[in-house]
């Protein structure tokens, strides 16, 4: 039986692994190419207080775990005192087995707090304080310490073509992070013009443009003019939440006249929106394959599913789940079309639901070209963040395409402790990796494959993003 | 290699896998909170006359096997001699690898008949004589004996409504069924108003109620009714089969119209369909809300898919299928409305499609709270209960949510012979855990996770439905 | 570490497997019922000229491949160079870990070069130099000595109704070729009523059958007059490419009309085109059943995704993917229908997205009878035809029916290299099947196993095709 979680062979379960994984992955940099840090904690290096604040100040993957639990919401999301809640979620934890938040709470346990023991009701009184005293004193602990030990080369926050960016400016400016700090174009919000606060965003985005958006021509507009400032403040990708991709196609005219309908205050009917998004993408589309920035795609997600939660807490708060609606239909059509004036951009497709993985990965092939990997099936995101997601995701592209082209994991993740995670993924690669190599199902040529570990780990992320 | 389904390790493939099985999960009662038994069989301690009319009376799964086999329906359902059947059978299990009723034919010979061989054409006479000798002297082969032997604490019958529950009352009177014997309430007769039989139900229900049914408010009064009833009866659960969650929101008014519309025999459409079981299971999920009764819903299954063969047998004779209706935006849209008034019941969501198991277990994460494992994700079901369905099923729980809080195992049978499958399923759930302990996954702390082996056996079943 | 890709132990984890493979499946002659090997070229006993010819001459497997490499379209399907196509060509097998076409290749090297090296850039100039010299002077390497050596007892080539098969009489005539060439009926441009192409092709398929063809009924006389002269021509099986099922019932005069409006040049809206190709398939399924011919039904792929790459190089140049349109509807409508006048054909489902096997597999189930297997899951199709794909398909068929009685793989190909795949999935099949005996779960009964392990590599499919 093998120790828990030992380093010498966590998620490694042969030598082939265990060599790809030690000489190849392990101390490769990360290049955190979508995330949701907030820039101004960057600025200002922040340090946490406490692990109950680190861990549970905002985590709603932890949340639904205590839910599952039965505990009540003061000690979930609530006031409860600090301790209380982690021995909530201490007791979480001596449960969860087989849940990713098991691996990765040990995970960070080590590799931010040098605690390397199962966390339970029995010790957690222990690893409260001694986790709480390393925030305290321990100077890899904050922000630019936690980077430099995990060698964060890169990382790309999410941001709102109408920020200013202006703690992307001072981090640059300041020069003190290890990391370099990029900011990834979310437009969602000039894109979801189905939600109430589409005709108050438009003057936001209008003042940040310099200009007027008196239609959906200017909306493409001033959405460019604010990606070719995001492109200088070092923007590589954009990032879109979509259920499934838009593909209403409708002439100019008419989608400025849904526009127009909208900015009246009338309600469109689903062709509408959809016809207005489909424009906007593309022509967003359009502009990025133009300047060579990557477009992500995150599709079928189902969102804030609980009503007086909802209200309660807003969103983003654990009460999302995977949505199963058909993309293949749209998704071609969207590429399709953009194929005919040869402006796919490099797109990474992304699913909540590892059920659209083989069709994703089959639709992405007939799209490749031009550059190594051009078109790429997303690390296995969120609720599939696990060992079964992500080595049915790896499957899934190497059965399909080029594993060796893969741009690798990201975190998605709000919290500065959660870099721990590239190791659980390079560690599930090299082992599916060194599993076929031992099985004889790939030559053992080590610098090869080694090579395809790295690559992996880093190298294609960096070439991919800051290539041309 | 192991031997052909040894007890000491059949499915049990290394020595945490054995432990945890054998000292943890084997011996625990049996909860079969979701059966088809049917009641007066119970009350007057039913014995099976042969080996033939117990295995192939009633079992569609076994029928199915047979008809891919190519046999004449004659040796199927129809009049055939027994032990030609029987013959028909046994080339059948000789041939049927890796399909699960191999293996429940094999647990079952072991464990009822204490028969250790595998039954195949040259054996068969001689297992045949066995068995029948068996069922004739056998004292442990009548109903009692085998709750007795299998220490089936309790058994959940289906039953509708308006059924009277007279066999339940009789068999609580005689005091001799060694197992709790409780209804579950599984009202489909009043919610499928689009079926011919809909109508003549009405006056059956409203007469056990004791009451007029006029309108869609009365019909829900009267199911109230009779949920109070069965409740009494000891009723814990209710049970729906639907083909996707109704999700049709309309006033009461416009419902007792529909109702109105359907009794005074006019064709409903679609949507008019749908909104009468918006109404009525949206009504009747608050009262199992109130009362703390789970509310099972079915999901995914399209039947009777064989014209003449189902105008010969009629239903649940093996024409059956697993459907593939996307489920998501339905389901969400019946669990957020009854959120909204804080009335989401105990859920127990199965689909018969393992494709939906994503969507389910992250959309019923959004539902969690108040209680340990509030919304669960059913056991794999029919078509999916075999290994590789069941460990679908514990993987895609544990890694989205608590598999610790998981009520585990149901039969879903028709049988008596049917306790072994629960076997059939501890020695699966233990391999798969054992197999992470020893990898290293989970801290080996045999008393913790031994008691989730416990747990999952029996005591959540026992808590989630008796408790409040 | 098992060396690469070794005879003795490629794809067979234990001796059960081993002995499986090696005494009871390897040598089984090859029955490929379903290719697309141009008759002519058998006729001829084609000998490519270079390997690059034979590899990538019309491979879009490989051209996919090349493609998510980033190699320029000239080196893919252009006018380079034979010699730099193969050097990428060899780039892209270094690095295509994990795809089956990796192995595909090396099993084509071993099998039909006798070289048992990894290609990689290193020693890419020897392969292709010792390949090309084998190719002009290795009388293993035509057509007929490639049969002759893989023990191809038939190939079922796909054939338009509108064919006069005249190469296939001439093969018969010269007696030469060393397995029965046998065409299968694919009549995809009578029902795809909605292409272009359709008018045009009416009065071709008039002609083959000396009739005229005025209406939808004529249609279908005309079809099965032409599926006679292919019975007549050794036919066994025809072949259909649909999205899903046809399913939409309407009168023959009215279909007759959707035909002449067709013909008249007007556009028709989908539910018309449905409901021609219910009829034309609903009648041309009778046909089948009564001539005891297998209909294969093929769904859910989509075509042609990328525009200008369709307009440079045409269909079936790799620019396909797995469909994710909902098929149990649609199926079961189909078929129900044709079970009302026990008309169902002998029927294969394949679908090209995996996330379909559950319910297809389960679909059938309710139509199996009359003969062993008569309902069967195709095997693992295109996209899926990897090892993964591959033992899900087994999986899924062991799982809900009789595995027993499959019929075992095809390849589907355009090429004469391509008979290795057998070999590829005997070891996978055996490899599975020996798993489950090494583990106890199956009795190791070696001769009725090995028996199987025989009938599924090819005595189910001679008497799937060539029995009643």
């Amino acid at each position: 039986m093998k120790r828990f979680m030992d380093d010498k062979d966590f998620m490694l379960n042969n030598d082939t692994a265990k060599t790809l994984f030690f000489e190849y992955a392990k101390d490769m940099p990360i290049f955190d190419y979508h995330c949701h840090l907030i820039p101004q904690q960057i600025a200002e290096n922040k340090r946490f207080s406490t692990i109950t604040d680190a861990w549970l100040g905002g985590d709603h993957y932890k949340w639904r775990l205590m839910r599952a639990m039965g505990f009540d919401e003061a000690l979930i999301t609530g006031d409860a005192d600090p301790w209380d809640k982690f021995q909530a979620w201490a007791k979480t934890m001596e449960e969860a087995i087989g849940n990713p938040v098991h691996h990765w709470t040990h995970l960070e346990l080590k590799r931010y707090f040098g605690i390397d023991k199962p966390l339970n009701t029995k010790n957690a009184k222990a690893i409260y304080d001694e986790a709480n005293e390393k925030f305290k004193n321990d100077p890899s602990l904050d922000v630019y310490g936690i980077m430099k030990k995990f060698k964060v080369y890169a990382v790309g926050t999410t941001d709102d073509p109408a920020d200013d960016l202006q703690y992307h400016a001072i981090i640059r400016k300041q020069g003190k992070c290890p990391a370099k700090v990029i900011p990834s174009y979310r437009p969602d919000k000039a894109v979801q013009i189905e939600k109430p606060t589409f005709a108050g965003y438009v003057p936001t985005l209008a003042q940040a443009a310099h200009m007027e958006i008196k239609n959906a021509e200017d909306m493409v507009e001033a959405l460019v003019k604010r990606l070719d400032f995001f492109v200088e403040m070092g923007c590589r990708a954009s990032d879109h939440a979509l259920i499934s991709a838009p593909h209403t196609f409708k002439s100019v005219k008419e989608v400025n006249a849904i526009f127009q309908k909208k900015m009246e205050g009338a309600e469109l009917n689903a062709e509408e929106v959809d016809a207005y998004k489909t424009y906007v993408m593309t022509e967003l589309a359009k502009a990025l394959a133009k300047r060579g920035i990557a477009m992500q795609l995150h599709l079928n997600s189902i969102r804030d599913l609980n009503q007086p939660m909802f209200e309660k807490l807003g969103p983003d708060t654990g009460f999302d789940a995977s949505h199963d609606v058909n993309q293949a239909s749209d998704l071609v059509a969207f590429l399709r079309n953009l194929s005919a004036s040869h402006s796919v951009p490099k797109t990474i497709l992304y699913s909540l639901n590892p059920g659209d993985f083989y069709s994703l990965a089959t639709i992405m092939g007939a799209y490749q070209g031009d550059i190594p990997g051009k078109m790429q099936l997303g690390s296995a995101w969120w609720f599939i963040d696990h060992r079964d997601g992500m080595e049915y995701q790896i499957k899934t592209l190497a059965n399909t395409g080029m594993l060796s082209r893969f741009v690798g994991m990201l975190t998605d993740s709000r919290s500065f402790l959660s870099y721990s995670r590239h190791e659980y993924f390079r560690r599930i690669l090299c082992n599916v990796v060194g599993t076929w190599i031992e099985n004889g199902e790939f030559p053992a040529d080590m610098d090869l494959v080694g090579g395809m570990m790295s690559d992996i780990s880093f190298n294609n992320a960096k070439q991919y993003f800051e290539g041309k």
